[in-house]
């Protein structure tokens, strides 16, 4: 069943917080329902790096209320004929262009409904070529946060949608490196609960539960906020140290 | 007529966001108004850049609901008696020091309404000498949100706000470089419509519609989601690859 | 006596603005009470950096409305034994992990009460053991916020919180640079009013009001908005000229 809209929009983008473009796609929101409420992500997305929004968004699964629409704009493809979607999944809705941005909730079943936004459908017109963020998407969130547009309303199903690689899936590996240099793996918590540690970059680290476990200066693996295995440096970046980034291998020790 | 004030305010400064200030000044604005609701714009203006700021406040014309209040505080002069603004234009109220930032309202004939706020009048006092925007600007922004006091009471009339240049008169050049490394340029859409392209740094490029319409690391002159003439490069940093930044020369080339 | 909650709840943390972390912890706050008004203070302080988490916190006091709740999170400790403490000061409240940040709270006689969070009482779980922004203190925060809870009913009385030096007292030095380049000290606005100046750097300062009153590139030594004096240059980085940062001496220069 489709969750109710609770008036809450996500804005995950790699729009950077120094240029006014994430101000003005908030003016956006609120020409479009002033009582929108907005919970901003990250705006700080590698410039088009797709493959990241997407492992940002997942983080997002099971995070807020039921019915919240997630805004997610990293589009290489602005202006292109690449669709815009609409996908209800994990009891919120999530929008993004058709590039595999939205691959978590489009992976396994978790996906109940994808559209294609019908823009012209909604009255909407593109008044730039490279900020539909400001000009489609920002409205049609709005509008279904508000209740104004239902989720069907918004254009038709699509059974096509690009899903690239789930980001999850695959040999285990970094797949993003934390501001305070922590590796988070797409390694789950189920698959450690068993396993002798983690070796990464030729050191094998057996399991901990937190920082304070381990000597100062020492490296730890461990369960996440995110539910997957990180490596971490009690007190320090684990990534400086290791001089490893997103991509390395990881290599599960088993029992 | 002056627009009727929607609760709203937008925060542009160059406070930065490592420091307390912005949060501060919201605080100043809680205290003020408890039902006040803000937009963070950038807080990332280089400090004392009067300029630039200028530039951003100018994008959001036309971006946010009418009535909306838009506070900008670049304030190298904070503390000496330079005047702080109210004026009223665009459908919209700015709010800044007296400095030149806010020459893109006061430009023409876009300005209904000029104000010197007295802040004596007011009740205000300035408890900081170097603080302003919490001390003076944010209450003011506050209760003219609120609609505690109406715009013409706010102070009298000036007719001699400091006009600096129009960011956007001059000649033909780069106005700002975004965190894409798109290059801004102040030539407006309506003039390139008859050109046969842009040069710049020695290249002469063609209009194009947006990135996708150019193979991977190739140039394009297009027009921005300002409605000014951009020059990009795509999946990559126009600014780098051409080695210019804000300042830079660029000559439309006539058909 | 205890103030009354308003609603308000303040963020100052050390997640950065890159990763999901705030957001998340958002969505915390907005699943416990939809209602929650949030204010982001910094969410830059540096990585576990307890005391400048303190002083940025110190910052606060008087500057929201009463009632506000202020939640902070720099936890190198976290998922230890360490306890998370409930403080009512400043006609405010104060949440944060027992490590010597609500060190300003505690000093002198501020404190009207202080409570060990019982966060088994209160029926929460820590899903993770390195996340207690999102799965213990934004919960209450915001259940404290919005008057679910009382202040009483967190936990019991406790009387041994971490007591970490109070940044404010010791000898005078710098206590935090500004993202100006702004050397903020120790030294309060009532002993400067009889001083001749302030020393730093091998360098006399007379005191000033507001950069206006020097000429561009020389120093000078306020009161700085926080009731605290400050160095700074006109138009350019003390800290960058004087090559000081935090920690660096100063000396009071009497009449």
């Amino acid at each position: 069943m489709l969750p109710r809209p609770n008036g809450v929009v996500t804005l995950l983008t790699d729009y950077g917080l120094r240029d006014p473009y994430v101000g003005i796609l908030k003016g956006a929101l609120l020409r479009s329902s002033p009582k929108v409420q907005w919970v901003d992500i990250s705006h700080d997305v590698p410039a088009h790096d797709v493959a990241t929004g997407s492992f940002l968004l997942h983080t997002l699964v099971g995070r807020f209320p039921s019915g919240t629409v997630h805004l997610a704009v990293v589009d290489p493809g602005v202006g292109t004929a690449r669709r815009l979607l609409a996908v209800a999944a994990h009891d919120c809705y999530w929008l993004a262009p058709d590039n595999g941005l939205l691959a978590p909730m489009l992976a396994g079943d978790a996906a109940i409904d994808v559209r294609a936004i019908d823009v012209e459908h909604l009255g909407l017109h593109a008044e730039s070529r490279t900020f539909h963020g400001r000009d489609l998407l920002g409205p049609v969130a709005a509008w279904l946060a508000a209740g104004r547009y239902g989720f069907s309303a918004l254009g038709p199903r699509v059974h096509d949608p690009v899903r690239s690689e789930d980001p999850f899936a695959g040999v285990p590996r970094v797949v993003h490196v934390d501001r305070f240099g922590n590796l988070v793996t797409n390694v789950q918590a189920a698959a450690f609960a068993g396993a002798r540690g983690l070796r990464i970059a030729g050191r094998d680290l057996p399991p901990h539960a937190t920082y304070g476990e381990v000597a100062p200066g020492e490296l730890l693996a461990y369960v996440g906020s995110f539910g997957l295995v990180e490596v971490a440096r009690n007190g320090g970046s684990a990534a400086a140290l290791l001089e490893v980034g997103r991509g390395a291998s990881v290599e599960l020790l088993p029992a």
